[in-house]
């Protein structure tokens, strides 16, 4: 009745946090697999995170839910037997050259590159952050501050990214920056995981070549579940991808939230 | 290999705009029939409409992906031979009494209610807006300036929502109340339809009884596609829902945006 195809692949363990493989290097790889040329651009693409996969094999299966003229519409799943990561997406063709017909706000203002310093792989205490080996991200200061036990109480971080091999950015890793950064809530001094329940990025055109501006924010702590809003800019100034998830959170005994200065 | 539990449903013609059933009414539609007693919330719902159903008979089809302890995740379909609605939605328990942990920015500010007139589901030209027959939505006219021709160039529209029937909101109502609000690209003077690509809803607790504050923005139109945000906010100032839609506008030959006042 349905018409599903299926796909090996095997889940490069250099991406993982500690042994867990990053949420936007699952969906990029997942969504690569399901676009084709007459749609070859994400438009709007939605993953549940049902359980953690890990690296290693893994089966991809695409399902094509309706092809049209304009804008195809597919099912993906990630699967170690049991489902790991499902996903909904719509893709279609952004044009090159595409302007504005109408817009509001615009990029995060960051410090020049030159007075980033790149986020590490490496955290203290060992635990590895996999996609900071494939994504040179260059964090404006103000909004990691947690790192030296400082938090500014903001729960907003801000980074230049780009692809570790100095590659310009592709429509594909807009969906591995769009989950990124790291979570907002260190800014508030909570420095426990933060995993994704849901992940939608919007894609809003295709990259300019060079750096792409990244600024996470998110509006509501509560009942143990967080948003966070990720937007990317291009280096010709254009929005490129908006993206929300909600995630979980823990806070430990007797925390209280930073007063934003 | 899956497990799937197929539901006949009648989709009501009198949420129909024109003759297609409204977006928010299908999904929660959906949603209802996927929720069980353990985990009776509706989270995240991501939902893709893939082609747009007819009112009359269709078929729900429930896939339970994963059932977890605090949280289970379950993919929906619904269709009338072909897919026309896909979704996936992680639902759970939301705590009656959750207050924030952190939180910034408010409700929107909306003239009192009785300032505000009800949205008429009878537009001129004789179409019928379904969704205006069963949620009584009251306007903020400073928003809907256009209705006399009048748009204001905000991308911005700001309402009170409660039920027709004058219930309480239920969290299944918040689904329909953040698909519920006019297009934003009316205030911009582009008065055509504006089909959802795409909608997620985030749901971030239970509505208190009363009156629900929506306000609904955009950022970026361009190359046919908008995002449309919405906000949901209760009676008791509390943030319970956060959406956001990618969909589809055309422009009119000659059209040029007007300017904010």
């Amino acid at each position: 009745m349905t018409d599903i195809t299926a796909y090996d692949v095997d889940l490069d363990a250099s991406w993982s946090i500690g042994d867990k493989p990053h949420g936007g290097y699952l969906l990029s790889t997942m969504i690569g697999l399901a676009l084709d040329e007459e749609h070859p651009h994400p438009m709007a693409v939605s993953a549940h995170y049902v359980s953690s996969p890990d690296a290693g094999p893994a089966t991809v299966e695409v399902e094509r839910l309706r092809t049209g003229r304009r804008v195809s519409t597919s099912r993906v799943r990630l699967r170690q037997s049991e489902t790991k990561v499902e996903a909904l997406f719509s893709h279609g063709r952004w044009s090159a050259d595409a302007t504005p017909l109408w817009s509001t706000g615009g990029p995060p203002v960051l410090p020049p590159l030159d007075d980033c310093p790149r986020a590490p792989a490496e955290r203290p205490g060992g635990q590895r952050i996999g996609q900071l080996d494939h994504v040179d991200m260059r964090v404006d200061v103000a909004t990691t501050m947690w790192a030296v036990g400082a938090p500014a109480g903001r729960a907003e971080v801000r980074a230049w990214l780009r692809r570790d091999d100095g590659d310009d950015p592709s429509v594909l890793d807009l969906l591995v920056f769009a989950d990124a950064l790291p979570p907002v809530t260190f800014d508030l001094g909570l420095m426990g995981w933060v995993p994704t329940l849901e992940l939608t990025v919007h894609v809003r055109g295709l990259p300019a070549p060079g750096w792409v501006r990244a600024v996470q924010r998110a509006r509501l702590l509560q009942d143990g579940w967080i948003d966070e809003e990720c937007e990317l800019w291009d280096s010709e100034g254009r929005l490129v991808a908006q993206a929300r998830q909600l995630a979980g959170y823990r806070v430990p005994d007797g925390w209280t939230p930073p007063q934003a200065s």
